[in-house]
């Protein structure tokens, strides 16, 4: 492919931000999470809804994800590179305390900044996304 | 989900656009194609690289893909649509017509305008991506 330097150096700083987000989710790991953000950064989940703009907010997302209880399970299908942005495939499977829960398809696109933290979020699933968890 | 009638007439809107996309590729329909495209859209593919800009250089990118008669054949995944934004994840099957070819996991970003063309499509891939055709 010819990649120069600069961006194979990119892209490794870019898998590495997506890389973490996944890890966040997965142990559970509110402080993580945002810390793989810049400060004001913008998620909009899913797109078409209003972003949740700074960390904050963004905090605010992550407790809403996980009122009452919740678990959160990512599951990775593929992550994929190119220069600054990633496409992020996985299978989010939510479990509620009571029992019941979801299992979401989600397309994560994210833009990552020359600090590696990730400036812009768009998570994008539909109706046709959901399905019960396994 | 309480969608509005306008969501609702743009998601529609939307979807038809990346099905009009993914038929012209399944039906070799060149003509098909750059109609489904603004006459000033921008097509990035993959991200990272310059982008195609306007008909006539998508019509180019479209003869390189079919260069020395190549037969391209798409397999979709999954189309998620979110207000006038979509993803599509798609398989494109790339045979050559003396033998060999590969198999390319393709995930598109459209963004569609009001008149129902696409305005911006960003294809995201990498080398994790390739696989030998079945």
């Amino acid at each position: 492919m010819g990649k120069s330097a600069e961006v194979v150096a990119t892209e490794k700083r870019t898998r590495a931000a997506v890389e973490a987000y996944v890890k966040a989710w997965a142990t559970n790991d509110r402080a993580a999470l945002l810390s793989v953000f810049a400060e004001d950064a913008q998620w909009f989940d899913p797109v078409g809804t209003p972003a949740w703009v700074g960390r904050a907010r963004i905090g605010e997302f992550w407790d809403q994800a996980h009122a009452g209880g919740s678990q959160l399970e990512p599951r990775v299908h593929r992550i994929v590179v190119c220069g600054n942005e990633a496409i992020l495939l996985f299978k989010m499977v939510v479990r509620h305390p009571g029992g019941g829960g979801m299992a979401l398809e989600v397309c994560d696109h994210m833009t990552v900044n020359e600090r590696g933290q990730i400036q812009l979020a768009k998570a994008f699933w539909d109706e046709g996304c959901m399905a019960s968890p396994d």
